[in-house]
């Protein structure tokens, strides 16, 4: 089932999306008794069940509340017109760029007690601000997520891969907080480059206001985008349902810093439940805030987290195929040609004076045919020189003989 | 095939050390074909063998070099002899305390033209000085290697876990070079511990200089160990021929700094290879110095090389059953015992004056009558407090209302 694929039974397109930004308004977002609802219905009769009272239960219950008594019809006009007058744009599934990646929501839901583990559907709809299509934007993306308490060494990485990312044409998605998620975005617009902040409030008010400048040049430049309409408040709660949006929008997600107890860690463990890439940065065994990022690396082999130094590295493990980072490898050095019997060989020559070839094949501990085979090629490669009838180390360069 | 259960014919066990001491000398350790000689025939026959000129080829050629026509018998005399008065011993396999765990090496060779991947067979002998038998010595023990250019943070690392280890009562191995080996050494040694020097050269002469006053004190409250005769120099090749034995020695190797070129990352491979634990200490992504242990952390999962940060989290690989590190948590904060909708609720208490169970409901998308349940609860526990027939924010703490 795939929630792109609704019924839409006889109702037009616009009430599709009217009962889409309805139910997102009524319901916290991530139901899974919605999903199911609108699953089977539809949207507007899931709405219209929900509305009417002919759907009972708790979801029923907390929506009435939500809607006071107001038709339907009357609640979506109100927020139409409230997202214009505020100049937010709506997407529901039905619009052209609503990103398909949100669809795999659908696949990661927890039977249990806890209902952030439990309704992580995907969104209704989304409202956002900006000058893209959200589903370009996302299409080649990387989150970025860590500490709000950030280090100068979390600034840092931030920094390095958000910039090196954006320059390289890719979004960096992240959740807009202080710390790392500011640092993340601030990187992506440095270089000229897009950055999605998914917040869990209305994109109206972004949440801290410490980030409001940031926010600005977000709505400008990049996307601010949340499933939360105008006007709502960050309960604490609501950063964590955000969480699954910022892993199912993009290709993978990075932890930056984390203590042992951080939200991105769950925006982590997202991205390893929708299979996408699952990313840390390494950082001081010394440092509080790598703790969580090196508990990340520690899992088992079967729920894999990779470690990451390097832009390169990132899109390794996003990119798909064609883009694996260049193995870091130090400067070359005098002897790397020699196989290991010639590196004995020119290792058993006196550092002073030079000795004949059975005392060198002696201390090399290889036959006198092998030596007497390799040393002259040694000799003529400058590893070696011949010297009175035997062999030496080369001269200084500058001295001669 | 064991080479514990080499079969020694008719000759006498001291004329089997004798063997494996002049082999362990005439022949560069590791060789593949001396392994095969000693197996088929025994160290007595081998020797016999080599010497006489009834085996042919490379081996017996550069075995004859050494030798230099001296009679076997009187070539072993003099090797106790001089051991003797250095106040060096000699195990060979068949000695009492040799570790059981260096057969291990049997299985590692890999067939090509490397010769250092391909000559991976156990000693015939090893040389050593110090107090300890080798087998109690490092029954319990790791490795921990790196580079010789550390930084400071590679030396705390190495500080912290070397000496926690050594704490513990477990043995360190390293060898013995400068930066990264020492600090291990001296960690261990600070501790109180055991430490164990690996040496590519003879113990009598153990190299670098600049440890010298560490290597007195390793052979004075550790042990420094070689499968080279005394007088042995350090050749390039010896060091990677002898990082095998690091790995064999250990339960597992940790890698505390290595740049991207590193001979200790080929001692994590030995370690991989014997199927030990392989671990690697993360650092800052800024530090060349740390690039090699990310490369390693990097390993795909059929190859793993786990991170590590604590003395917990090494003990909890090489310990085995019952040595679980801790997982790092952070400290515990005030709504940790709230379930996500208790938390909704308190959040959509507004933090000044108070407000109604319905609009509280509503704000945080629950029905009245989950509201109506949970907010007396929440008020009881003193994360609300009844308010004017609604609820409220507690009060900061010395205030009343």
């Amino acid at each position: 089932m795939n929630i792109l694929d609704v019924p839409t039974g006889s109702a037009d397109e616009q009430a599709v999306r009217d009962a889409r930004i309805v139910l997102g308004t009524l319901v916290e977002p991530g139901s899974r008794r919605l999903y199911e609802l609108v699953t089977a219905h539809g949207p507007v009769e899931a709405l219209d069940r929900l509305a009417s009272g002919r759907e009972g239960g708790q979801l029923a219950e907390a929506a009435a509340l939500r809607l006071h008594g107001r038709p339907p019809a009357e609640f979506a006009a109100r927020l139409w017109e409230r997202s214009d007058r505020l100049g937010v744009r709506i997407l529901t599934p039905e619009s052209g760029e609503w990103p398909a990646r949100l669809a795999d929501l659908r696949h990661i839901s927890i039977d249990g007690p806890n209902t952030i583990d439990r309704d992580t559907y995907p969104p209704q709809c989304v409202w956002l601000r900006g000058p893209h299509r959200l589903d370009d934007a996302v299409e080649r993306s990387v989150a970025m997520v860590g500490a709000r308490a950030n280090t100068d060494y979390g600034a840092y990485a931030a920094t390095e891969l958000g910039y090196g990312l954006a320059e390289r044409g890719w979004t960096v998605v992240s959740g807009g907080a202080y710390g790392i998620d500011a640092v993340a975005h601030r990187a992506a617009l440095a270089a000229g480059g897009v950055t999605v902040a998914v917040l869990a409030c209305g994109v109206d008010r972004p949440y801290p206001l410490s980030n409001n400048a940031l926010f600005d040049q977000i709505a400008e430049e990049g996307l601010l985008i949340s499933e939360w309409p105008p006007g709502t408040a960050p309960f604490k709660v609501r950063f964590l349902v955000r969480n699954r949006v910022i892993a199912a929008l993009s290709r993978g997600t990075v932890l930056v810093e984390a203590a042992a107890r951080s939200g991105a860690r769950q925006t982590l463990r997202r991205a390893r439940q929708l299979r996408r890439a699952a990313m840390a940065v390494p950082g001081p065994i010394t440092s509080e805030m790598s703790v969580g990022c090196h508990e990340e690396l520690r899992r088992e082999p079967h729920e894999p987290v990779r470690p990451v130094a390097t832009v390169a590295q990132v899109l390794e493990e996003v990119g798909g195929i064609g883009e694996l980072a260049p193995v870091p490898r130090g400067a070359d050095r005098p002897l790397d040609g020699l196989d290991p019997v010639e590196r004995q060989l020119v290792d058993a020559v006196p550092r002073r004076g030079g000795a004949y070839a059975e005392q060198i094949a002696a201390d090399a501990g290889v036959s006198l045919r092998t030596a007497l085979a390799m040393l002259p090629s040694l000799a003529l490669r400058g590893h070696l020189r011949e010297h009175g009838g035997g062999f030496a180390r080369p001269l200084p360069p500058g001295r001669t003989a």
